[in-house]
């Protein structure tokens, strides 16, 4: 059988190998990015979707508009209006998770060769989603503070790309956020070179201590002509239930009504059951004790973290601490003879039954082989402390 | 903003115009491809619906594996074995939709410029979906008793296709039913070219009287060699839920894994949450009687529209009576100088407060200008009958 010829383009994932590993019996797993099962807000759930069932079984049972289902985009907007947004119902699509927000920029936007500046490192599906497209993807090194935008503004007036993609805030795997005042200088960059920037935040919401800058989107309001060139894409997955595959998508109405098009013949339109019973949890009022409950117990848990890997790893590790998101970036050093290179340390980690995920698959460019993620969402603070301590032992 | 060129092969539908003005107050519409909702069973979805998030909220509500929620594909192997088709959960994957699997199916498939099979007429949105991923569609015949397989055999010996895409029972729009003898035939085409055939599959369960003969997939495991190049898509849009967005594709292993890498960067997963209600209302044991009840009363509203066509239209038209799924498909004859162009009655129509698809956009080569569909699910005998009284009067 003759595949076509984009699967070329995408490797199986070095990853995969690894999570497979993962049933181990006991093994503490610092290597998903899922949220923890035990904070959904199960009750919540049921009670919004047997109300979307009783109120309009039709509207939830039944097929329904590609751009979504109204009243949760009537939802949406008002949650982003909380966040800073000014955004209409009709200025925004629901999409099957934010993965799908994605796959839709990339099967509108994306011609094969087009170049596309993404951070490095950044979301592991986002490098192989818009390969598929046949993106040639470019790499913008990123620090504590988020992507370097000195650096950023050079590669985009070199390869002149379709888009440049960030996760801003608490990225995905580099934790990092980016400052405000380099929010406000890609948003300078989008205007002088008319650059498509899209802002993939599903990490926002999930803060520890002081509430994150606003998003390049909500700021983009302050830059004239800044906003027609801004996608932004958010996500109901990590602060309350993944399984719903919940997304949206805030853009320019050429594009989003192209994005539209591409979504109807990629999946017709969302599970409106899982709309109608999304737009009944936010509409119920629950969504802030949720997200309040989501931040302190992540928070400590974050904070656990850091204090063991300090105790245990001590120089043999560097990472900034985040302040909200799901992960750990950190790099081996070396120091002292002890490993610096992460795929070799994961093995040894897996022996000692605890799992992390090596950093270089993150890398579209230039991989640097000494990087880990480490998530802290799924152990609580005593497997959190155990697991790391493992993870001396295995270093 | 510069789109990706794949875009400029698909056009806006024509039929989304039509279907703007389906909000005209009093107006009857047979345009639809919808299911009715008053047949939705909603007391058991919502049990359904309830028992997931009761026994395994952690399952219903995280993120899954993108192959599909397990207890699903257990239910929907057993529900295939109820339709002759042997089939071990591995051996499918869950989609968001049967319109997510045209979707992958595309895109594990279709190279820009590679030709695909579709029958003339076929499904709107499969025309557009293939051509988003840059096929040229060759079109073959098809008459009551579907494609005509001697015709479709010269298209396969002279274009060489990727893929056959056939919707053999009750097709969507042209309600034919192939028949046994053409079903055998095109599994012996499929060994004799070692041709892909995709066996689109939402109708089969909507049948009137007498089963329809076995899929061509049930069918292929009598024809040695043929198995493997079967693809088969299933839904349960059309007899319990649109909304759910539960479809599956049934493939050769090769083909299944890569159509799984490439759901995964598509949506990640379907909604685990409708995944596990669906699973729960299969495993309630409801499905039987559901069927028997959305076949009894879209088989009154078949009968009502067939006699209804009879009287009021005469023989300005042509059909064959279907004996299942949602539709008829016409032919306008232009008797005593009758409207021939079902484009121009169907403007007519719509003053009249009546609403029905022209059947042009539904092939993908030499459109049938003559041609219409009319949709018998959504309005009750009553409505037909006062509809195609104005259709007769429009006429």
């Amino acid at each position: 059988m003759q595949f076509a010829s984009r699967l070329d383009n995408v490797e199986t994932s070095a990853i995969r190998e690894l999570f497979k590993l993962l049933g181990t019996p006991g093994i503490i797993s610092f290597a998903g990015g899922f949220p923890d099962s035990a904070m959904f807000d199960v009750e919540g759930l049921k009670e919004a979707s047997a109300r979307a069932l009783d109120e309009e079984p039709g509207g939830a049972l039944q097929y329904g508009a590609t751009e979504g289902y109204e009243p949760l985009r009537t939802q949406l907007s008002a949650f982003m209006k909380t966040k800073g947004v000014d955004v209409a119902p009709s200025g925004l699509i629901v999409t099957t998770g934010s993965q799908q927000a994605l796959d839709l920029l990339g099967k509108t936007m994306i011609s094969p060769g087009d170049k596309v500046i993404v951070e490095g490192p950044t979301f592991l599906a986002t490098i192989q989603c818009f390969r598929l497209y046949g993106a040639e993807l470019i790499s913008a090194p990123v620090d504590a503070h988020g992507v370097k935008t000195d650096e950023l503004e050079k590669l985009i007036a070199e390869h002149q790309p379709k888009f440049v993609y960030l996760i801003p805030t608490f990225g995905n795997p580099s934790g990092a956020m980016l400052s405000l005042e380099r929010r406000k200088k890609v948003l300078e960059m989008a205007v002088k070179y008319q650059t498509l920037i899209v802002e993939d935040d599903p990490y926002g919401d999930l803060y520890f201590g002081e509430a994150p800058p606003p998003s390049i989107m909500a700021l983009s309001q302050g830059v004239p002509g800044s906003r027609e060139l801004i996608a932004h894409c958010g996500s109901l997955s990590k602060v309350l239930s993944p399984g719903l595959r919940i997304g949206w998508m805030i853009a320019p109405p050429e594009l989003l009504s192209r994005a539209t098009m591409c979504k109807q013949f990629s999946d017709a339109h969302t599970s409106t059951f899982a709309q109608a019973t999304a737009a009944q949890y936010l509409k119920s009022g629950r969504m802030p004790a949720t997200l309040a409950n989501v931040r302190k117990v992540y928070g400590e848990r974050a904070l656990a973290m850091g204090a063991a890997l300090t105790r245990e790893l001590g120089d043999a590790i560097t990472f900034t601490q985040p302040n909200g998101g799901l992960f750990f970036w950190a790099r081996l050093t070396g120091a002292n003879g002890k490993i610096a290179d992460a795929s070799v340390l994961a093995k040894k980690a897996i022996a000692q039954l605890v799992a992390f995920v090596p950093g270089a698959p993150f890398f579209a460019e230039n991989p640097d082989l000494a990087t880990l993620r480490l998530s802290f969402a799924t152990a609580n603070v005593e497997k959190i402390e155990e697991g790391i301590a493992r993870l001396g032992k295995a270093l």
